[in-house]
């Protein structure tokens, strides 16, 4: 894993706390569906451990990205929100910020791989996004674009707005679920799990908050190694909506301060994650989203035989040759 | 579709009412989930309606069905629990019964045709159940095994106990989704109908209660046209958990009573609403617990655009192959 060293380095500790989290909650929760917390008797007799999932995959769009996008388009300045929004994404962003924008009255122009999921691109398609799909650096095109028309960046993780929102997710968790031993969280960038730790680190300081990433895309490892958001050369995986190539500076600063470790799994692991939480949880989750459960059955955490513990089932815009492929293998 | 009359004939009225789902509701509590009842915005955009489901598929086993055996199990006589139970199911009812008995300190005994999902009899096994697998009729062998060790039937829906536990489903429906126009139950032996519609009558009186059979085993309408209950020649559709062979006395008459009308859905619309149910809403549900979905999507019911539809997604004890193939042809 090649890596290239940004300049910047990292905040000394995150600039957010509890009470922007509350305040995002307050801001969006109209738009925000509460998501439902369900124990997992399939799962905990597989695991041995008690298994409480947050079902955030049945969140609008299908995935907790439009909690933290909410937040910052309800933000904007008039002539930023007439002027419009920008941002780019390989698809949970993307449909997310599409699908916000209207409701913010705003308008939204996305930059997305070439390769992306083909749902995903039709989902922002279809809720009113501006897609701009490319084979040359996102970030680049999407300098580009935002010059051009005066747009404000959204960006997809890294920014106290964005971390905030997905806060939310981490406040509804530790409300609804008995006391958690452990929770565990899909890490890609870090936007959600540096809002989930924010929230559990305060609310139940005794429950471990555990990361988990493809090892073919472990932005967020690498940054933790090298103490600032390092390049990755290459970040794909069967769970696209992780395989960011970097890491933020606010959300390697909220990991840094609030999680307790990042674990990593294989792609194997993660496909075969997908068909066991379809057959034994009946989510029909995407890569991204059954990360954890990927993680809790690789052993790779240690958890006391019994204790309870929370996945947070991010997503579910999976692609459905993947979840066909998965589910066959899987029973 | 041939059909042999039975000899009994229908009872004139429901033999139970409100009272009874309630006490089967504080009986059965401890044990049972309370399934969440969530929004469903991808529906919604695809049906032109306001769509509410009801994710029963999330209940221990995978389906409605333990709500109904637990009021059973939990009324046994001493001497009934010390001896056991015995039933007759091609899948839900097994598992549910299987997993109920223990917790009601019993044991079950299933017949269960050759042909049943192995997923299905693997599950029964699972969780403790006495599994007899046969290809001569079900009730004949039931009868056999019932009379040689003095068990008592559990019957999978005909019985007062078990639509009054079914009904739960119906009580948590209208209490947690705002007031809908209509709702749409899936319908084998009809024992999930009875009960939700016994609910919805008092407490949801101007909300229609739909039902939905397959057209390959429509055991309701048949007895719905005759006046009582007729024996299907032949009972088989991709929705396994809807092809009971014959509705039954006491369903029947719930039906007559508080179900506003019965619609037939093809085989190819209920594998579509496997898949769309997985792309849009993501759950993973069998084709029993699809019906509702397909039956909205088919057009066959005079729903006003805008109007609030409640489905019961009512389990997700899919064939994987079935899953597989359901969401590769919808997306």
């Amino acid at each position: 894993m090649d890596s290239v060293k940004e300049q910047d380095s990292a905040p000394a500790a995150p600039v957010l706390d509890l009470s922007d989290l509350q305040a995002a909650y307050e801001r969006t929760k109209k738009f925000i569906a509460r998501t439902p917390t369900v124990p997992a008797a399939g799962l905990a007799a597989l695991s041995g451990r008690d298994v409480w999932l947050k079902a955030e995959l049945l969140q609008a769009t299908g995935s907790f990205k439009l909690r933290g996008v909410l937040n910052a388009l309800l933000q904007l300045a008039e002539p930023q929100r007439l002027a419009g929004v920008v941002s780019m994404s390989a698809g949970n962003h993307a449909s997310a910020l599409a699908y916000g924008a209207r409701l913010a009255g705003t308008r939204a122009t996305i930059v997305m791989p070439q390769y992306a999921n083909p749902a995903k691109v039709g989902a922002t398609v279809s809720y009113g996004g501006e897609v701009v799909q490319t084979d040359r650096p996102l970030a680049e095109v999407m300098t580009e674009v935002q010059d051009e028309h005066k747009l404000t960046l959204v960006h997809p993780f890294d920014d106290p707005r964005i971390i905030a929102g997905a806060g939310g997710v981490g406040l509804e968790f530790v409300e609804d679920a008995p006391k958690l031993d452990v929770i565990i969280v899909p890490v890609g960038g870090g936007g959600l799990i540096s809002g989930v730790a924010a929230a559990v680190r305060v609310l139940s300081p005794q429950t471990r908050v555990i990361g988990v990433e493809p090892a073919w895309a472990a932005g967020m490892s690498a940054a933790l190694s090298a103490g600032q958001p390092v390049h990755l050369e290459k970040a794909q995986s069967v769970a696209d909506g992780l395989a960011a190539p970097f890491a933020g500076h606010h959300t390697l600063a909220c990991v840094q301060s609030w999680v307790d470790s990042i674990v990593l799994v294989e792609e194997q692991e993660l496909v075969g994650a997908v068909g066991v939480l379809a057959r034994d949880a009946k989510l029909a989750a995407e890569a991204a989203g059954a990360a954890g459960l990927a993680a809790l059955l690789s052993g790779k955490i240690d958890i006391e035989p019994g204790a309870s513990v929370g996945l947070i089932i991010s997503g579910g815009n999976v692609d459905p040759a993947l979840l066909a492929s998965a589910v066959t293998t899987a029973y």
